[in-house]
């Protein structure tokens, strides 16, 4: 597990880094960024999570964000995972943006070919956790996590089978219930196998349906986001949230769509929001 | 000059577009962005000209550089533009990062095969805000210009050859000694022809010593910046300025590189100062 610097830059009185390490639990080199910011000179810092969307590696939040900014004026680190294994060549892996490379949907699949080496909740909720205390100056009893789209399906789904390991949860665009939409059913099928009763394990609405319970929540949606009602679909969340008594702050954002600009300009919003129920 | 548009996006309240035309100047269809901001619903606003680097184009500085949030704020229009023609196949011209294509240096070539095509100078100062000024809800009377790297250079010779078109002026990690430095002799001599006395009006440091003057002057320059002594060299701007009497605020940022992570930490104070000065 040992980790290798890839690049380091000054940002916002902070430093955003890029790191790279060979995973063990998907069997590849695996990268990831990193920000730490001012606060960390003085002690152990809280950590916010954030994944990322299909096709994106750790790059796309770190790049188009922005959230350094804020994350630096509150003191948190930010971490970015990428969003599958990298460097095999498995049959299929990298024929469609919405499977395989790019894709890995934050679980451990058991379908074949990818059981072996498409771990990504054990990454991203085992392995990386690890590595990041060990190698960082990192809080781990105060973690957040938050997610794009794909990434979004992956902030609720680790917190909600994972309770208590991350503070505060909220989501940009997430997919809600992939067992009911297109992309979501592409990828269970590939990764679990077509029988769906294993797949709910792995869908947010379907996980607070059977019990699974968040603190609260905090989601933006765009109005004219090209994939709402065919991917999103925030109504089921909504309900779902409803009848769970989960408070949920869903927040339509008249006009915005499903880029990275809607997401840099809500993100402050999100690093405030978390930063408030991590202190302490 | 018919316009096109290729996108556009809700962003912090405003629109972030990407727009394409066929242009004069260079002969070329040339894209480049242009964020409007809330503001502009009430009446024509101010214009901030953000001038990119070597390898840049349009798209750089605007997913990255985070200008959208405080434009939004202080009610500018950004604009950015390409960095060189494209879809050119000149001989060379695809050969090297810091010539030719992504690196036309913001200046109306001479030399040939470079004098059809790449006149930036024109195409930036004339054609693009003829554009900006029918299509988009811009005060022309009230205009700012900044940059990045060769970008610093285009901002502070264009602003210096031509007195009054901008109100103010600003740069990050500019070039500022062209004809001094490897980047820019070697921009020079293609575009220009090998005769140095013809550099001198393309040059920052040069035109000031020749009696270009600007009103002040706002740069940031990081002092890890890789480039710093051998492309950039901001005590020869101190120089000059200082000679001159031109206020110059020359921020030397510790720890600070060349990258965008260093761009998007001082946009903000950047696209403040600015607005103070296109203000009435």
């Amino acid at each position: 597990m040992a980790m290798e610097t890839l690049e380091t830059h000054r940002c916002f009185g902070g430093t955003q880094g890029v790191y790279r390490h060979a995973s063990d639990a998907t069997g590849t080199a695996m990268a990831f960024s990193v920000f730490v910011p001012p606060q960390a000179a003085d002690g152990r810092v809280p950590v916010l999570w954030f994944l990322s969307g299909l096709t994106c590696t750790w790059e796309n939040a770190t790049t188009k964000a922005g959230f350094q900014r804020t994350a630096a004026e509150h003191g948190l680190i930010v971490v970015c995972p990428d969003t599958s294994p990298r460097g095999l060549n498995l049959p299929g892996e990298h024929d469609a943006y919405d499977f395989g490379s790019g894709a890995g949907f934050y679980l451990d699949a058991t379908a074949e070919p990818w059981a072996a080496n498409y771990r990504m909740e054990r990454y991203v909720a085992e392995e990386l956790p690890a590595l990041l205390a060990a190698e960082f100056p990192a809080d781990m009893a105060r973690q957040a996590i938050s997610g794009h789209s794909m990434g979004g399906h992956g902030a609720l789904t680790l917190a909600l089978k994972r309770p208590g390991q991350w503070r505060s949860v909220s989501a940009f665009a997430p997919i809600v219930a992939p067992s009911q939409v297109p992309w979501g059913q592409k990828a269970f099928t590939g990764y679990l196998g077509p029988d769906t009763t294993a797949w709910q394990a792995h869908d947010a609405c379907a996980l607070i349906a059977a019990g699974g319970r968040l603190p609260e929540l905090l989601v933006d949606q765009g109005t004219d986001d090209p994939w709402l009602e065919t991917q999103l679909r925030p109504q089921l969340l909504e309900r779902a949230c409803a009848a769970a008594g989960i408070p949920l702050t869903l927040r339509r954002q008249p006009g915005y769509d499903h880029n990275y600009y809607f997401v840099s300009t809500f993100m402050g919003d999100h690093v405030a929001w978390h930063a408030e129920r991590l202190r302490g």
